[in-house]
């Protein structure tokens, strides 16, 4: 693979769309070479505090966006990505991009972002709420109620809960505490969508944030009577998702003059249907058989999975119909803290000497399993899959006065890598085989950590062959959505990069850790599952001891509504 | 109170054996001023590694001491303390000591110890067997299994467990392990009781250590049909430990000339029976009336309190008749580890910016109740009381993304006090009252801890008058033994000092705590008590890996008669 450019090569260019920042990589078509790529971070980041608007307070776990970022690295990511490849513009023949999800917005019936009126610049609703906007579970609450109240079909497709981060918890949200925006919201859109919408002047959905995040399936979305009896008012909450809905790797349409410019790509190039930041990795990591489970290892990590029939997994995060690649379902999991906690325990938890990665991995990785005595919750972020419960916390049981940093760091390590067994052995009773894991993200280069997760989940770990799994992925669709290709599958078997079996279960290791994960199942149940709700009681003591303070850290607390 | 010595005053020597050094203190027998102190660091410390005697290894758990390590202190901290007080010594009327309990030792029928023969030095059982010695469990295990077995009438007076610490364990581990060394040691003797026959030349037995460590109970030690059933051999061991049998504050004889050389005290002057550190205490705090609880508050605790009758109180150390002060049931219980625990945090657990006491403390201190979202078990050095089990380990839950070192710092202070509440009720509700604390140790000086006590337990705390409550403990027996005060309860409430009440509850902390408090009681039952056993299979899974690895700082875990 040369990874100068060619004269007769054609090449795409995929943007991925992340928390704080976008990159754009320019990607040849013909062999998936990684000419250039530029970043650009968002200039509001996260607005969990603040309202850039006008500086007016967020409550709690409120997280907004501002929609024009995502424009800046249209103008400003990919003509830099263009200009390091030195690859002349007119040779690119599409663009692909993808997102974090469920991000979502309000907008006017031509895209204009609501929070773009001025009248309503100042209005937290009228603002994209990021995927880690937590603040409607209370909706989240009543959505899943009432649909096991009514038995309605599609719950079990997502696992028996619907997330207070997606699009109807956030969407009900907005109607219960600003009804004037939610009536002035003719679209609620991924932002996915609206960025594509952006880019070639057509409005349309993707069948992957469509079903994971917009309740889509066979078909149809929820029923009116199902959504009116959760408000009156949100009986015609359908409408303002509808719209011609797409499978992934589709030309969404033809590149505008305007976004031409902003980006230096030429007009009317095809620009494909949104994507998932996840998602689109499976592509990039030649993970769409059936079988091979890709996690995306970050802060967080993402687990997706192609099956060859839908299957309802308790606690997943949903199966979609081509949720990563048409002709398959897609399978979607989550852990909500992976390399976060890691990244708490050197800031908050190691002394000096031990704050590092490097340290307390080198150390750790000489312990034989089992010989710190320490088992871990992985719970410091909530649990997102299999419990679906924001509000656990995390335990460490077994510490004594021998126990050092290197031993807590290696069962936090471990902790994480039990979650994922657990989520593998879930898809796996329900009938969804995993044979092997492909790791994606930051993670990937902790030897250790990558070493843990084969022993523990007794299968063979292979790493993606690219540092920018997402743009690479995007860029991928982009082939498709250009017509270089006649599927994801066959562009993903050539521009798509991994190496498989890179780490093997050591059977010694992985029997040692089956008595270790015996006990994490068991803490697990008990704490997650009723056998003690004290997690939840510890969070509801603390939430009210630190109201009852009028601590002026946590102001932010108090719900919207009753703000001045 | 004047703290120069006047011409007509009379003078107590106490001394006090601590686990790494003994002390002297020179105290008027008047009011209690303490003139003088010395501390005498032991030669050979704790061996709990290598025996000083050849350098050979010590199995695991193993923790033995040098009796002419006991003599140095009186060679070397008693002249120093009589020189610091500017006392003239034949004004000192008598000396009194306490020791670390149960530290034991084999001795010949004149008092010498075994380890000072010289065929026998290099045998590790003709040492002392330090108090923390662990390596009896198993024999332990068995004295409690046939206790019950049989129905033994003692067993209850021990909160239904005897512990591996005392004499019947490390005896019969002795017994098992060198029988030659056993079927020497015409004498099986409390360090305390050792000391004082140095002292005076007359072997005397105390009842503190008798009836706690030597399960001497209603006038009788445990029948020769139960210890021949536990080994045919162990029939007639207490045969070594019977002696003259003296209440606490008795004259055990006069200080022999030889003794009168080390210490340069008068020949002849009173020497009061062996005692125990805690128990000392006490007498010195003026907490000898019943409900008046002293906590001995310093790596560990322990917990001492007399009442009116005997009571059985299920996993408490002990109860002895006039084991405390002669008249009343004196009642014995402790949490093995507090400081050690909070030292291991800041050693191990904080990071740089928080490594000290001060920062941590301030910072928890700061916090409303519950605000961290945190309860910990406090087991990281096992439970003494209530459980009774090395083998337990710490736990902490409620750990998020959100926490930071003073969270965990407060949880862990919070997390003993929990365990000290746990104690109390259980006195409590087996018709022992409670009815204010008094600490004493070296954590006194935390002031956030000790209102977190007060608020945790609800009941007001005292502090100890004195730095030395041990030693001035001590002397008050010395006092009693030269006949200067007709019993120790007047002695101490001349010589003892407290200032009570210095800190109250406050009612809303407590109510607040009340909540916490039942979190904490009910993982106590749920890790404790058999709802799962899962730190006791993570101590055998632990043990298991360091053994199976041949690590080499763990060869020490071998059992030693496996030994070459």
């Amino acid at each position: 693979m040369s990874l100068s450019a060619g004269p007769g090569d054609r090449y795409v260019v995929g943007v991925d769309y992340g928390t704080l920042s976008g990159r754009a990589l320019v990607v040849r078509v013909g062999d998936g070479a990684e000419l250039g790529t530029a970043v650009h971070p968002y200039r509001h980041g996260v607005m969990d505090a603040v309202l850039a608007a006008d500086g007016r307070q967020l409550p709690a776990d409120w997280a907004l966006q501002d929609p024009d970022d995502y424009r800046d690295v249209l103008r400003h990511a990919v003509p830099a990505a263009l200009a390091e490849s030195g690859v002349d513009p007119t040779r690119v023949i599409g663009v692909g991009i993808d997102f974090t999800a469920c991000t979502v917005l309000p907008t006017l019936a031509d895209g204009t972002p609501l929070c773009e009126l001025p009248d309503l610049r100042t209005r937290p609703h009228a603002w994209v709420k990021l995927w880690k906007h937590h603040a409607a579970q209370r909706q989240a609450d009543r959505i899943n109620a009432l649909a096991h109240e009514r038995g309605e079909p599609w719950i079990g497709r997502y696992g028996g809960k619907i997330s207070a981060e997606w699009q109807y918890a956030k969407g009900l949200q907005l109607l219960e505490e600003d009804p004037e925006v939610y009536a002035r919201a003719e679209r609620w859109i991924e932002a996915a969508d609206w960025i594509v919408w952006q880019l070639c002047g057509t409005e349309t959905r993707n069948v992957c944030t469509a079903g994971y995040k917009g309740i889509h399936q066979d078909g149809r979305y929820p029923s009116r009577d199902y959504l009116a009896a959760l408000h009156p008012g949100f009986a015609d909450f359908v409408t303002k998702l509808d719209g011609p809905l797409l499978p992934l790797g589709a030309r969404a349409g033809g590149l505008t003059a305007r976004a031409a410019a902003w980006t230096g790509l030429p007009e009317g190039v095809a620009v494909a249907v949104g994507n998932v930041d996840a998602h689109v990795t499976a592509a990039a990591a030649q993970a769409l058989e059936p079988g091979r489970l890709v996690a995306i290892m970050g802060t967080s990590t993402c687990h997706i999975v192609n099956g060859t029939e839908p299957a309802e997994v308790a606690g997943m995060c949903g199966v979609v119909d081509g949720g990563i690649s048409a002709g398959a379902w897609g399978y979607e999991a989550g852990q909500s803290g992976v390399g976060d906690i890691f990244g708490w325990f050197v800031a908050q938890a190691a002394p000096a000497g031990y704050a590092s990665h490097e340290v307390l991995s080198a150390q750790a990785a000489a312990q034989p399993v089992g010989a710190h005595g320490l088992v871990a919750l992985d719970w410091w972020n909530g649990n997102r899959s299999l419990l679906v419960n924001h509000d656990l916390s995390g335990v460490v049981v077994g510490l004594t006065l021998a126990t050092r940093p290197p031993d807590v760091y290696r069962a936090l390590l471990e902790s994480t890598a039990y979650g994922t067994r657990m989520i593998i052995e879930a898809f796996a009773g329900a009938g969804v085989p995993v044979d092997e894991l492909v790791v994606a993200g930051g993670l990937t280069t902790n030897t250790l950590l990558m070493q843990i997760y084969a022993d523990v989940t007794k299968r063979p770990l292979g790493i993606i062959g690219s540092a920018q799994g997402p743009a690479l992925g995007s860029a991928i669709h982009a082939a498709v959505a250009a017509g270089a290709y006649p599927d994801v599958p066959t562009a993903s078997a050539v521009m798509g990069r991994v190496e498989r079996d890179v780490y093997r279960p050591d059977p010694g290791r992985a029997r040692a850790y089956d008595a270790l994960y015996a006990e994490y199942r068991r803490l697990h149940d008990h704490f997650g599952r009723g056998g003690d709700d004290v997690l939840l009681r510890l969070r509801a003591i603390r939430n009210a001891a630190r109201q009852a303070a009028h601590d002026p850290a946590d102001e932010a607390t108090v719900p919207l509504e009753v703000m001045a």
